[in-house]
């Protein structure tokens, strides 16, 4: 299927400059762009690749002016990652879900799966799961017994929940992701550790997305809770009686420790730590590796561990490589002031 | 099923202040408890909800004093967070353990499963595998040939073993994690790298508790060790050649480089590092994203990256957010010499 | 099977001290040889076990020369580490490898699996999957619709690869990991997220070794690429569109953000993380923990967080430690300054 530069303009509302009759076919990064394929520019560190691409169409920001002749046909939009993901998620939905259980599939009895759902190859339904319409569970996705899956869950391959837990509509979990867990909770006994007994549950809210191999752990008592519209990377840890607020976006291999609240539309970057028994307010921002340990008001933003705002920070390290030179200085000082 | 508080702090040895009649079905967080449940309250930091409190009884330390009237019932203990831990202990034990080898499950013929095994959907034991008694082994979970299981261990779903791996008795691995996978080894040559093979194992002794998705490398020979009652949390990472000491506890995504010993009964934050082939001391503490580069002696306390003593790193962290300032100082300092 | 060290020697092009028909049949580390087995020394922190080790034959550098009188008998090579490696390497060759399609694995019948593969229980297949020959594909591995894997490739048990990836020759990869997940795109609209589907492939090119857990996500669009003879140690982080440059290593629980692009041969050490959007020369040098946020030019060395060079770094951090004492240096000079 083939679309020109005025069919999608019109589509988003975007103003062509250049041929629109030019068309496309396919998608292409930038920089790899070839006839026929449709790239965009957002970030402007990319800028220079559109003086030189072969895509045949580029959407760009409506305020973008280019600074030299371009061959493309560009479409000018108000936001053109906002675009690109429109036209990318209308290609994605011509490609057909998957019905169906597979005969390799393990449904237990008492188990209830809605309609239109699809169970691959060597998956397992435990006892009294419930699981909505529409559910896509790949092969060897395990759900123990009792848990709860709203409508049009997405589960990948190798996905492993844990019994008791519950998801909400529209979730998606990628391979190797391990919800319900138990928390890690051990009491010092004499000789040894007493483990302790993690009875809660994880609750997943509507339109959460969880990353590869994302850890959520059940909840000593109560549940863990992951907020609607929350997107977790790959390979995050949510320890036990955690809450992760409503529409908080968290980058690969950041760590919360056992309940931490963290509010609502937070961004937290890559590998970024939480010490435990934290509140982190709404709209706040850390860094990537940044380690926070105490709490955060609203709309905070720290980095660094121990963390702290980003302008204290960028200075003081500025300052840190001169540390050498500086306390070259101050002995000199020193030792001029004993000898005046 | 329910219970008095005259019959819990029976049990427990401890005292009731309230009604002896008060009685509990179930476990509540102290946050969300409601009537009926039971909570507990060990760390202060969330003392100000036992005044809210809707749960009936509530667990907490024998010289805890409330500062305002408490409606739910006290039982006041020696321990609070271990009480808890005991009845929920009692509580699980109540969960009936799983027996039988689900039809399609494969089970080498030269393999033995002993007494009282649960072998789950779709799990594979390999050839001359050989699991103890009472063992739990759930769905998708992988044996590889020649391992050796003792008594009572539980592999929640998708666990994987390599071949010829030691378990002993009472070992709990947690969905995901991986044993025994090859140690990171290559040698340069030349215009590639020439892969070392590790053809050693990993021994995981009796207690041990190893987190979701954690992976703990084979050896390149002999063994890679995690000695009696080690706790490991999820995502930590144990290289080829290490050994974890009795008791040790690691925090989720805990990272040990090859050939590193760590001693008994050290804890580690979150998001340590450790070098390779270094030796820590028993009884150490590791702070949270510490990065430990050498040798630590018994019941050394460390934090920061470089690790350091927790003193001098706070110290100098308090001092670090005012560096721009005293570079400030110390160059006026020199200018106001210079004019001298 | 025995070997005389005179015919390893011959093997290995070395020369024997000692006893030339001292025989071994097994491997073992030097601190826990035992009689019939070979030992090698190349990191001379472990120097002071060759005096008392019990292995019959130990592999040592060329000019290495004891300190005191050793029993083993010695064989000097070149390099300890690579005679070992080749030993270990016609050790392991001599490990049968497996073939066949186990009955339970489930092959669409669209997918061409190559001669003398192995297809293990529970794996899955999916439609139009194209396998070279000699591969072995272990249990409970997902690989999806449309992948394509070259020859003599390993997937541990557990391993997902998700739709339309591409796999070369020889490339092994360990339980667990997840190649092709969604990268982690998700562009703000009002009062949620909305996904940007993630329509591009994974490629790994040839001689691959991947570890544990690890993740490489799959590309907007076009291709995440992880180039020929790349070595990713366990729980590693390969966001979208990030590339890997031939023969670089990463230890483990490395993190990329999207879009970075690394060079060949670099190297670096745990837990380093790297943000988006950058670009890092060849034979770079990344210290643990490090934090890189932005490019790097050929043969560059840095560590800390952020990234520095290594000289500034340790020097700083030397200085560190003392920072408070220096404060306190400063406010004295200050305070006599203003009573001149």
């Amino acid at each position: 299927m083939q679309f020109t530069a005025e069919q999608i303009a019109a589509l988003l509302q975007g103003e062509v400059v250049g041929d629109p009759k030019a068309a496309v076919r396919n998608f292409a990064k930038i920089e790899e762009g070839e006839p026929g394929c449709l790239s965009f520019l957002a970030n402007m560190k990319y800028a220079h690749y559109l003086y030189e691409t072969a895509s045949s169409i580029v959407l760009v920001n409506r305020d973008f002016v280019p600074e030299k002749p371009v061959s493309a046909t560009l479409i000018k939009v108000d936001n053109a990652y906002e675009s690109v993901a429109r036209l990318l998620t209308i290609y994605q939905q011509t490609v057909e879900k998957r019905r169906g259980i597979h005969p390799t599939a393990v449904v237990a009895p008492t188990a209830e799966v809605g309609e239109d759902c699809y169970v691959g190859p060597h998956a397992y339904i435990g006892e009294n799961v419930k699981v909505g319409s529409g559910c896509q569970i790949y092969a060897n996705v395990v759900v123990e017994e009792r848990c709860e899956l709203g409508d049009d869950c997405l589960l990948y391959p190798g996905v492993s929940i844990y019994h008791d837990c519950k998801l909400g509509h529209r979730v998606t979990i990628h391979s190797g992701a391990v919800i319900g867990a138990d928390g890690f909770g051990f009491a010092p006994a004499g000789d040894h550790y007493e483990k302790i007994p993690q009875i809660g549950i994880v609750t997943i809210e509507d339109d959460v997305e969880i990353g590869a191999n994302t850890c959520v752990d059940r909840s000593t008592m109560g549940s863990t809770y992951v907020r609607r519209g929350v997107k977790l990377d790959n390979m995050v840890q949510v320890a036990h009686n955690c809450e992760v607020g409503a529409h908080t976006v968290m980058s690969a291999q950041v760590g919360l420790a056992g309940s931490t609240k963290i509010g609502q539309w937070c961004m937290c970057g890559g590998q970024a730590g939480f010490a435990g028994h934290i509140k982190i307010g709404d709209r706040c921002g850390i860094g990537a590796q940044a380690g926070v340990i105490g709490n955060l008001k609203d709309g905070t933003q720290v980095i660094g561990s121990p963390a702290m705002d980003p302008k204290t920070f960028f200075r003081s390290m500025a300052v840190m490589k001169r540390l050498p030179e500086m306390m070259r200085d101050v002995n000199e000082l020193k030792n001029a002031r004993q000898q005046d």
